[in-house]
């Protein structure tokens, strides 16, 4: 499957999203800043829907009662009410009853069933919710509910994050027009299993339960699981995908898998690539794998190097921390087989150090290293183990002394 | 048992040191910088080796051929030679061969076998060693060989390091003066499973191959492998512990048992407190897990936390983060059965807020912060997660600019 499906064309502005689901996004006053930190997306009747929640033994209750109500209806989810600024994690007795309070709420106004409605939230844990606050606008909040609002919503769900994130594509099957929208929060915090990380894609296309659950399972696998920032996994993490539209053939399936996986590839780059304190985006591509699973695990060992990220930050090529990285993943391979590039300069040829130009591989590094916000600009590693026909690949960003700035004063 | 066994007492200045053994360390000009970079450690005849290596994938010649030694001759090891300047580790063929010319060179000196020789080394991955002016100042370390040369071997297996790690100890059993010495190097890419790490432990008590891997395997598990500066391991990770001398009776084991934990877990602590970039030595001691080994793991994946590390540096007490870290550990615990302090402070009980004054707890921090190099002073995180007796402690230390700084710089 090619990365990016030429079925598929992007669409600029948030206007046209998948048909039939609304969003909304505003101020709440959940935030000091005044920013938008209230989202909500209603999905049209019969929507089908798919969760994947992060796997830390301490999980906020929203966690565990969304996790919860999409499991008893059997995935028949309508509307996601999603906050940012306090996480409502470790809050006590508050977590439930908060959850409880919004969703009633957010059903009421919406004549839909409380276990219909899900909560996401996000922001420092341990503080609850102004509930109140939250509560009161939510009239307002489903006033809003519009089909072009998306990028409010968009907006509505970052914390720590410098830009928003979203995507929008669409395809025509059989003169049928559909679209599969996402957007997603994350900065810090971003790990393999979904670190604090909320994410939500919505598709205008019917796909039954279980076929849905797997398709959203290849797509994070190869995405959300494959991005790593500080090695930090959160109480919170969650994706949401929801479809909801007329079915399509299932020879056609593969076409909407490959939307999926874009859209999950792209939202998922976009948080490596504004971790905290990042100035680049790096790629890493493991090939010559037995397997897989294999290949990702090596690709997200090197993503996830505190020494490799220094390197890449001081645009050092530093082939041995990189090597050595891969060798700690737990993934047993023989170093003497082992291919290694930085962009297009091959750096060893079978585990030997071949004759290459470190200041050249240098300054394609410099040139990748920017103030500006751009996913197209990538730092690549390229391993091949030459011991088999697996690849994968995982994707993070250098570690800065702006990521530790902005961490050590994050609360007080 | 007690951490430190009042059995055992500390002897200052390095004159004295188990009986038998000899240490040299001299400059060879492996270093630019013209320090000690070559060290040689002698054991008496019939003497017993143990040997516990690196995980990664990628390994060192001198990691595998001394492994293979210890094992060919059931742990009956001579000598020791250490460089540092340079790991030896992808290097190709020079790996192999630079190791069995120093070693044969070394046993030629001594008049031992080739095989009773091991060789580790440490420094930059890739880089061969200048082979010829290892072998050209062998001599001169052979003939520095002394009983109280043990500061100059400690000395000599530095890398970037801001100071020699070492301790001898001392008891008395039934009238018999005992002793054991450590030292060690390390301060980046220090992990759970002993990243770039180089220790050597002597001890003048004959003890038997198999009772003596058990008693360096229990202690490494306790301290090497319970420590993390940046969660990075090597290629060149190694930890021997060498014994020689008169037995005594099993019933006195345990003494010995407790002074190798001791001179362990000193020199890791000291491993710990000297990260790159360091202000302070993080200690966290997780109680009333169902299995030690629980307790250790929980304890490990906070120290190894970039957010706690942050937040440490930043003198925040940020529970949440700790909390998160412990939820990441891959052991399950019922976070509403758990209780926290940090220093004196309990800052949750039963898994609720507890009432505490942040800015005390953030000055008891900052107390612990400083630019001197004291491993008594330490920040402590208590957890229990009040659901069984065991429990296990990790170190760790702060992650700050500097870290990031240090590492962005290397070897370019």
């Amino acid at each position: 499957m090619s990365q990016f499906d030429t079925n598929w064309s992007f669409i600029n502005g948030g206007d046209f999203t998948p048909q039939g689901f609304y969003f909304s996004g505003i101020s709440a006053g959940l935030k000091t800043s005044k920013r938008k930190d209230l989202a909500l997306i209603l999905a049209p009747e019969g929507s089908i829907c798919s969760g994947m929640f992060t796997q830390s033994s301490v999980r906020a209750e929203c966690v565990e009662i969304s996790e919860a109500r999409i499991k008893k209806c059997s995935g028949q989810i309508r509307a996601i009410l999603i906050n940012s600024g306090q996480a409502n994690a470790c809050t006590g007795n508050f977590g439930m009853q908060h959850f409880l309070n919004a969703t009633s709420n957010v059903s009421e106004l919406l004549g839909i069933k409380e276990h219909e409605v899900l909560m996401c939230s996000t922001g420092v844990i341990g503080v609850p919710i102004p509930i109140n606050l939250l509560v009161k606008n939510l009239p307002k909040l489903v006033s809003e509910l519009k089909v072009n609002s998306f990028n409010n919503a968009a907006e509505a769900i970052l914390t720590t994050d410098l830009t928003s994130k979203k995507i929008v594509i669409e395809t025509n099957i059989k003169g049928r027009k559909i679209r599969i929208a996402g957007f997603a929060k994350g900065s810090g915090m971003i790990y393999p299993n979904m670190a604090t990380m909320l994410a939500f894609l919505t598709c205008d296309v019917g796909v039954e339960k279980e076929i849905w659950d797997k398709m959203i399972s290849i797509a994070v696998k190869k995405s959300f699981n494959a991005i790593s920032v500080d090695g930090e996994t959160s109480t919170n993490d969650s994706f949401i995908g929801i479809n909801a539209g007329k079915k399509i053939n299932n020879e056609f399936l593969p076409i909407i898998q490959s939307g999926i996986d874009i859209v999950c590839q792209k939202l998922a780059k976009n948080i490596a690539r504004d971790g905290e304190g990042a100035n680049c985006l790096l790629e890493v591509l493991v090939l010559g794998a037995k397997h897989n699973d294999d290949a990702i695990m090596i690709a997200k060992s090197i993503c996830n190097s505190a020494l490799v990220k220094t390197a890449i930050h001081g645009c050092d090529p530093n082939w041995g921390r990189i090597i050595s990285a891969a060798g700690n993943s737990g993934i047993k391979f023989n170093f003497k087989a082992v291919d290694l590039y930085i962009g297009d300069y091959q750096i060893l040829e079978k585990g030997v150090l071949n004759q290459y130009d470190s200041q050249k591989v240098s300054n394609y590094m410099k040139s990748k290293m920017n103030g500006k916000y751009l996913v197209e600009d990538i730092i690549q590693i390229v391993i091949n183990l030459n011991s088999g026909q697996a690849k994968g690949t995982a994707w993070g960003c250098d570690l800065s002394k702006k990521y530790v700035e902005i961490n050590s004063e994050y609360t007080t």
